[in-house]
């Protein structure tokens, strides 16, 4: 490889592509943490690209990165039961198994293209660690649930230190789980940055609650309380039509289409119409005990499966669900990523070629979403080479076999 | 590896896996075709399978192995119109390309998981040749469809050898592209053993046609016409509860669900029902032009999603799609195989446990449906060795290769 300096050419892509076009061979020059240009240029060290297909780096936009430790734990039952068995077995986790399980979780995403993720749960500084460590952007922070107070997330928010690759954000479990006067306090102190990441309208059973609680539907809920604009909505899979123009102003919604199934919510994001009406969606896989993959690929084409079984409509697109992984993400998270273009973050994710055919122009996007890649070959993060095929085989062998020591 | 004897061991496998039970460590003797014994016997060879957990061979009970030449051709309409392009496109596919098309799909099938197919496409005899090349159980054979007639296609089934490994099948394309005359006159000479593979109430709009021509729903009528005891019927989305009971006298009921899904035919097929009337369901991938994929473990994922999406209901579990994949599958055939005990053939699948985690005996089922393994170790069918990671990289890169040479 030898990138001995910060300029570096990604040299004869066998096919570049992001969610606005593809394109057959061509340079990618990248200078620091961002794109330089695309073309024929060449500039610094050079990698051998003639065998890849170059991809902006996937936004996972909700994890639950701990949970590979309870993947398989309870697979059959629906969210609410689930939750209180969840909530059970996580009383026990500590934050050493929270560590091993965060790690794990964190190579299966690297090595399945996701280069930025949003997480919720009760170890942010383990995913700080963890995203300088490997070089992976994340988001994570305190949760807002039951017990804890605004005073309390508000203090562990400010132990959460920034960097390049890593913003503290606040999550708040859902209107369920949380008193509405916390995040009434909560509004008051929030900053033009604030990300508020909330599990919201998942199921009937919640929308009941808060529509018999407080006259209105959980998402109209949040509106009137003023979160609109910091918020950063997961699942919405029972939100009604007339809740979906308040969106528009929020951060982004997140449509986690198999953990939805998996759970048998019923509900399903109207993804058509909310991009219609110009809503930021996005795409998350959810944590390991409610999908339990952490794949974006297989989620993307998860995501158009269930929006077409749902509306009896091919509507939805390859594009769409690459575009919502990709593009919508960076937007998000307030960063210029998701296309291949000069002035992008350099967040890179290149696939052998071999494994992404018939190889036509025309038809590289389909295969990303509808017969993803097993795995990816190497990844790239604000300019650095974090990962090539198989560099975390030994370290996940160890961590798997430690696992089996807690459980 | 050195198997120079046709008895050997599989020696300490981590986890020996059906859907009956996991078992934790143990031998598998193998002797001829069979398994010999499941314990702790050894006998001629041994391959150390420490690190493998062992599950059988699946059973993909529905392909059109040449279509991955499509894959990605048209993916953005619902059935009707995505039928009519294909049909256009197929009249141009050469036997050629044909050919590679299918070894293409057959390697996709081997590397994940899969040991037999059941297959309907314009090559039977390519199929035929392919299963001997490869030693994977397939079934294929000419099909029933607009301009041929019952006599042709008779005879072209006296053209395919059978073999160990392959049996001709009748492929009946479906009730609205042929006429009721030839179904009748097929009827008529078909014997005890022959196998009937048919797309049926894959549609409202066919339900609709079929109703209307005949007065009476596809499965009604393929019963009153004395097929259902030859019957492998494929999609049954649109379904009649009504007519469910009829299947339990067929051969086997194929759910394809990610092609329904992708192709938004917005029907689900009943499988809980059925299951519980005693229907031998089966689980197939479809074609590579509608799914896009032919990796049957990611198929078993997307069963339960959309059985607990579209009923609201938990009920369909990860051993039942597992069973339907293997037990269910030889079943089908006629084939005493999908268990892994003594006198059943030894159609096994060696997977790395390190992909497959945490790693705990009740645990192991679940995670090879909802988190299935990127790739496997190690394919035994009829108890030859047929694959072991890496074999056909170079092979697959040549197909590649000569494909796009020729669109």
């Amino acid at each position: 490889m030898g990138i001995s300096n910060r300029t570096y050419t990604l040299r004869n892509c066998a096919y570049i592509v992001d969610s606005q076009q593809a394109v057959k061979t061509g340079n990618i020059v990248i200078e620091g943490q961002y794109i330089r240009s695309v073309g024929n240029e060449v500039e610094g060290d050079e990698i051998d690209c003639s065998q890849f297909i170059v991809v902006p780096g996937l936004v996972n936009a909700h994890t639950h990165l701990a949970m590979t430790v309870l993947r398989g734990f309870f697979d059959d039952g629906e969210l609410h039961e689930w939750l209180s068995k969840m909530w059970n077995e996580e009383e026990k986790l500590s934050t050493e198994l929270m560590m091993i399980g965060s790690e794990i979780g964190l190579i299966e995403m690297i090595t399945s293209g996701t280069t930025t993720f949003v997480d919720m749960y009760f170890n942010p500084e383990q995913i700080n660690t963890l995203s300088s460590k490997y070089g992976i952007r994340a988001r994570a922070g305190p949760i807002l649930m039951r017990e804890s107070s605004v005073d309390e997330i508000m203090k562990k928010m400010r132990t959460l230190e920034r960097s390049e690759f890593f913003e503290p954000i606040i999550n708040v479990h859902s209107l369920y789980a949380t008193d509405i006067e916390d995040i009434r306090e909560l509004r008051n102190i929030l900053s033009e940055r604030d990300h508020v990441h909330i599990h919201v309208s998942e199921t009937r059973e919640e929308v009941f609650q808060i529509k018999k609680k407080y006259g209105l539907f959980p998402v109209e809920l949040l509106q009137r309380e003023g979160l609109m604009k910091f918020l950063h909505g997961v699942h919405l899979g029972w939100v009604t039509s007339w809740e979906l123009g308040y969106l528009r102003e929020a951060i982004s919604a997140t449509h986690c289409p198999t953990s939805n199934m998996k759970l048998a919510t019923g509900g399903v994001f109207p993804m058509r119409e909310a991009l219609d009406l110009g809503v930021n969606v996005t795409i998350g896989t959810d944590g390991a005990a409610s999908n339990n993959s952490l794949n974006l690929f297989q989620e993307m084409k998860a995501a158009v499966m269930l929006q077409r079984h749902n509306y009896w409509s091919t509507s939805i697109r390859a594009v769409d669900v690459f575009n919502a992984s990709t593009v919508s993400g960076y937007k998000m998270l307030g960063l210029k990523g998701g296309k291949i273009m000069p002035g992008y973050l350099a967040d890179l994710v290149l696939i052998d070629k071999y494994q992404v055919y018939p190889l036509k122009e025309e038809r590289i996007l389909s295969h990303l979403v509808y017969n993803p890649p097993r795995e990816v070959e190497k990844v790239i993060v604000g300019g650095n080479l974090i990962y090539e095929k198989g560099d975390f085989t030994e370290r996940l062998r160890e961590l798997v076999e430690k696992l089996s020591l807690y459980l």
